[in-house]
């Protein structure tokens, strides 16, 4: 039978979390996890995180509405990142975009607007 | 006209940056890119990256001969996260497996094992 796997917090306490579409496998955005985040995540089935920012836990799509379904949580072989597979509901980007990678490194747009942010956050 | 975007190196110097296959869209690794890294991976087309352990930049593949191609380098909303689309060479994950991502946080095996790890690296 496995077990699950201790994850590795370091001295940050906080390890960066992948988020992909579980059916697009776009990757969908990069933040921070602490324990008490995974364990909300785990818990309750939709993506928690951990500000670095406003030093707080928070659930992804709480105030915007656009909340992940997280259908399996992956580890790497150094147990220090994790990989959230998600159901994306509306954008996971806060500029309206469906991934907040939706640029190249030279500044081209590839990825898609799929919500007018304006009209989600106040 | 478009223009590269001025990545956020922070205070560490470092950002974290995604692979991903280009094709299959697996996520295959995540690790560490300094701004030297960055720059060897557009000059030259191959993933680098900084190795926070050995205090150094890396070739992917340098001494596996698993080297990432780089298709597209993308940047986060934030400029604060990379995502490398790769055309993987061999396995990107030292125990032999396709992606690093090849366990569930329960312990599961879910992942492809694609080398044998004693046969590459000695």
């Amino acid at each position: 039978m496995s077990e699950q796997i201790d994850v590795d917090f370091g001295d940050t306490g906080l390890v960066p979390a992948v988020a992909q579409d579980a059916d697009s496998k776009d990757v969908l955005m990069l933040a921070y996890v602490s324990p008490e985040a995974l364990d909300k995540t785990l818990e309750t089935g939709r993506a928690h995180y951990y500000s670095r920012s406003r030093d707080e836990l928070w659930e992804k799509g709480a105030s915007s509405g656009h909340t992940q379904s997280v259908r399996e949580v992956r580890v790497d072989c150094d147990a220090d990142t994790l990989l959230y597979l998600v159901e994306q509901e509306g954008g996971a980007c806060h500029t309206g975009h469906e991934s907040c990678f939706y640029r190249t490194i030279d500044g081209e747009t590839v990825g898609t607007k799929v919500f007018d942010p304006d009209a989600v956050y106040e």
